[in-house]
C-alpha cells in the first residue's frame, strides 16, 4: 500500500493502523513548499520512516508555479501534485493500492462544500471508501479507511498510543472557506440537529449507493448513443441522447464534457440546462456554445461536441475529392472514407422495372441507360448546377435548393458527390435521382447505381 | 382546476394568475380551526370567491383531535386533513389536476429540513412541479406552478395587482422550526454563498431528474424480485433482491415498508442498512424485527416482510390437513392449496428403472410396488417418525432431523404431507424417497409418485 503521509494525525494515526495490521507500506510524502518548516518536516518523516523500518518517497513540489501555470488555486494545485506523486509512486512500487487519511468530519465539510457550491448529486456523495477507476488511474484504487471515523476518536488513538503527529492540524487548514464550515457552520447547523454530522454521512453513503446505480444505467445509455470519439470531439447520436430520460441525458453530456475537459471541475448546470432544451427542440441555428471553449453541433442525427479548433470527421458522408473521375460501366468508384460507387448494367425484365419503380432507397437508383451520356462522371458540385428531381414534373431546381431541402448538413455539401451525364446532374448519391433518367415502359438497358457504406456488404 | 386555497399572497397570486389565463377554477378552503379568526378568514373567502364567480369548497377540521387520534403532530395532521379534502373535491368535481401555492421558498426550506432531518435522496428532491402518482390519487396530478418562482416576486406581484392577502403570511408560519430555517439558516448559509438558494433550488432539480431514472430502475426490479403481497405481508425473492446493486435494494426495501406502513414517514437508514446485512449474510437466526412493528423472515429463498400478526401464505409448500387420507392407486390426492400427489402403476420395462435411478428432481418417485403394504396413507408428522433416506445404508434417522437438514422452514413442517405404507414413511415429496422402497433389479412393478405444483400441467 502507498500511504499518503502528511505528517497530521490522521495519517499518522492511519500508519499506525495499518502498520499494526501488517500491511507492507510505503510512505509518500510531498512537500508542497508552502510553509517555511515544510523542509523540516519532511526530513523528520524520513527519519520516522527509517525508525519503522518502511520505505519512504519525498518529493519536493513547486506549488505555486504550478498553479499559476494551469490557473489552479493553490489547493487545488497541492492536491493534483499531491495526487499525481502518489500514483507514480505506486505504478512503480507495484502497489495494491493507494490509500489516504480523509476521516468522517472531512466528509461531512467536503459534502457540505459541494452542497453550497451546488455540485448536485456527485457533490453530495462526497469522498468513498473506495474510488476505481478514479481520476489517477483505471487500476490501481484510492481508498479511504478512515472515512467513517470521526476525527475526535482519531485524536484519542493518537493520544492513547502516545503519536506524535509532525504538524499541527490546524496548519493544514490551508483554506479559510474550509475552516468556516468546520468552526462556524457545522456547529451551528448542529443546533438544529444535534445528530447533524451522522445524517449528513448518511446521506452521502445513500447518495453513494444512489449514483453508483445511475452509473451503469448511464453507462449503457452511454454505449447506446456514443457514435465516436477523436481529437478534440466527441459525437452522439441524437435520438438515443433525446430518448433517455433527462437525469441520464444531463449526465451523458457532462460524460461527453469530461472527456473533453478532464480538468474541468465545475461543469455549469445552466449550459447544460440549456444543451437539454437545445436538443428537446433544435432552433435553426444548428450549433451553439456549450462551456470552456466547447461547441456543439448538430448534424443530422449527430451530436458534436467539439474544440473550436477540431477537425470532425466526414466519413460519416460519402465525399469525393474535388477532381473529377470516371465511372467504369461495369465496375466502381471508391470515395473518400471507405464509400464506394458502383455500376451494374441489368438486362431488362419486368421484375427490374417494378423494383425501380416501387425504389424508396436513396443509395440505390435505377436509370435508363439509353438516355444517357457515358461515360458518367463522379465530381463535386459547380456554381450553377441544377438538378429535376425524381417525381417533380416541370422545372429544373438548384442544386443548393436540394440539398437545404433535405437537410444536408453544411460541412457535407461541398465534396458530395454528384454523378454527371455529359453537364447534366444525374443522380445525387443518397439523396435524389434526376427525373428525365428514370426507368419507364420504354426502357430497354437499366443501369443500378449503387452507394455503398464502408464496412458494408455490397 | 381545484385550488388549494389558504388566504396567504402564494395561493392569492396563484389564484389571480390561473383566473386571468382562463382556467375553470374551483377554490377549496380548509378552516384548520388553529386560530381564533380562522372561521372570519374562511367568511372573507368565500365572498371573494362569489365576487370573482368562482365555485368555493369550505370545510372546517378538528386537526388537533385528528392529530391525537393517529399520533401526528400539528403541522402534519393539518396537511394531511387538507390535502385530503383537496382531493376529496378534486374527485367529486372531476378536476383535471390539484393546484397549490408552494414557491420557489418553500422548496429551499423543505430541501434543508430534509437536509437536516436526513431524508437522504429522495428528501433532497423537496417537491415537483407535478406529482402524479401522489400519495392522494393515482390519477389526479398535485401542481405546483409557482415552484419556481421567488417569494419575493410574489409579494411584488401582490403589491403591483393591488390584491389583498387573507392572512398576514407570517401567521402560517406555523412551526418554529420552519420559520428558524427560513429566518436564520438560510439568511446565515448565504454568507457562504450569496446564490445560495438558486444552488439548492438547482441541486433539487437534478437530484428529481436523477430519482425519476433510479424510480424506474427500482419498478422494474421489484416486477422481477415481488412474489407476492397480502394482508399484512409482502414476499420477495431474495436471490433476485441480493443480486441488486446496493441502492435498489434499499429502495426495493423501502418500497415494500410503505406498502405495508403507508403513513410511515421517515424510515430508519440503520434498520435499511441492517436489513441489507442481513441479507448479505444471513446469521443462524432467519427473522429480524425491522421497523414500525415489521418483521423480516427468510424462509429458503423466499423473504417475508410482515405484521407480526399477519397470516403468512403456506401455499407455496405442499401442506395437508391433520387427518390421514387414502391415496388412490392409481389416483390422485388434492392437497392444500391447489397442490397434489399422483399415483401410477407403470409396467415395469428397462426404460423406467433406468429413469428411476437417474432421477434428481424430488417431486418425482419410482417406487417397487411388491415391497409396499398397501393402501398408501397421506398423514402429517408424528412423533417418533423415522425415515432411512435414499442412498443412506444403515440407520434410519429422525424425520425431524431430515426437515432440518434441507433447511425446510420451519412453518412447513407441521404440514407437510407423508406418503406412509403401513407404520413406514415411504416418500417425503418434494424431499427424500425412503431407501427400502426403491426400485431394484428385482422390481416387477413400479409405482410412480408426483408432487404437482398448483397451476402446473401434470
Amino acid at each position: 500500500l502507498v500511504l499518503g503521509f502528511s505528517g497530521g494525525p490522521d495519517s499518522l494515526c492511519l500508519l499506525d493502523i495499518l502498520q499494526k495490521c501488517g500491511y507492507a507500506l510505503v510512505i509518500t510524502h510531498l512537500d508542497h513548499q508552502l510553509r517555511p518548516e515544510s523542509k523540516q518536516e519532511a526530513f523528520a518523516i524520513q527519519n520516522m520512516a527509517k525508525a519503522r523500518n518502511l520505505a519512504c518517497f519525498i518529493e519536493t513540489a513547486d506549488v505555486n508555479r504550478y498553479a499559476k501555470q494551469h490557473g489552479f488555486a493553490t489547493e487545488e494545485a497541492s492536491r493534483n501534485l499531491r495526487y499525481r506523486f502518489l500514483f507514480q509512486v505506486a505504478r512503480q512500487e507495484n502497489a495494491q493500492a493507494v490509500v489516504v487519511g480523509h476521516n468522517a468530519d472531512d466528509q461531512i465539510e467536503t459534502v457540505l462544500m459541494h452542497l453550497l457550491r451546488g455540485a448536485g448529486m456527485s457533490g453530495l456523495i462526497g469522498m468513498r471508501y473506495r474510488s476505481l477507476p478514479n481520476v489517477w488511474s483505471d487500476s490501481i484504487p484510492l481508498l479511504r479507511p478512515l472515512l467513517g471515523v470521526w476525527r475526535k476518536h482519531i485524536l484519542d488513538y493518537i493520544e492513547e498510543n502516545n503519536l506524535k503527529p509532525f504538524i499541527d492540524a490546524s496548519n493544514l487548514d490551508t483554506t479559510f472557506y474550509r475552516n468556516r464550515i468546520r468552526h462556524e457552520l457545522i456547529p451551528y447547523m448542529e443546533s438544529f440537529n444535534p445528530r447533524l454530522r451522522e445524517v449528513i454521512w448518511r446521506t452521502a453513503e445513500i447518495i453513494g449507493e444512489d449514483n453508483a446505480v445511475l452509473q451503469v444505467v448511464t453507462d449503457e445509455a452511454w454505449q447506446n448513443c456514443h457514435l465516436e470519439t477523436g481529437k478534440g470531439f466527441v459525437a452522439l447520436d441524437v435520438s438515443v441522447l433525446v430518448s433517455q430520460p433527462t437525469g441520464i441525458q444531463r449526465r451523458i453530456l457532462r460524460h461527453a464534457i469530461a472527456h473533453l475537459r478532464p480538468s474541468l471541475r465545475d461543469i455549469d448546470y445552466r449550459k447544460i440546462a440549456q444543451t437539454l432544451d437545445f436538443l428537446a427542440a433544435p432552433t435553426k441555428s444548428s450549433q451553439i456554445e456549450l462551456i470552456a471553449g466547447l461547441h456543439l453541433l448538430m448534424e443530422g442525427e449527430r451530436l458534436w461536441l467539439h474544440d473550436e479548433t477540431a477537425k470532425l470527421p466526414q466519413h460519416q458522408w460519402p465525399q469525393v475529392a474535388d477532381s473529377g473521375s470516371i465511372l467504369d460501366i461495369p465496375g466502381e468508384l471508391e470515395l473518400l472514407g471507405g464509400w464506394k460507387i458502383c455500376a451494374t448494367v441489368i438486362a431488362d425484365t419486368g421484375q427490374t422495372r417494378k423494383q425501380a419503380l416501387e425504389n424508396t432507397d436513396p443509395y440505390q437508383a435505377w436509370l435508363d441507360m439509353d438516355i444517357l451520356e457515358l461515360p458518367l462522371a463522379i465530381r463535386t458540385r459547380r456554381p450553377g448546377d441544377r438538378i429535376l428531381p425524381l417525381g417533380m414534373d416541370g422545372k429544373s431546381i438548384k442544386l443548393s435548393d436540394l440539398m437545404v431541402n433535405v437537410k444536408l448538413p453544411q460541412r457535407a455539401r461541398g465534396s458530395w458527390p454528384l454523378v454527371v451525364s455529359g453537364a447534366e446532374i444525374v443522380w445525387v448519391p443518397g439523396i435524389r435521382l434526376a427525373h428525365p433518367y428514370r426507368v419507364s415502359r420504354w426502357t430497354r438497358r437499366t443501369m443500378q447505381l449503387k452507394l455503398v457504406k464502408p464496412n458494408t456488404a455490397n
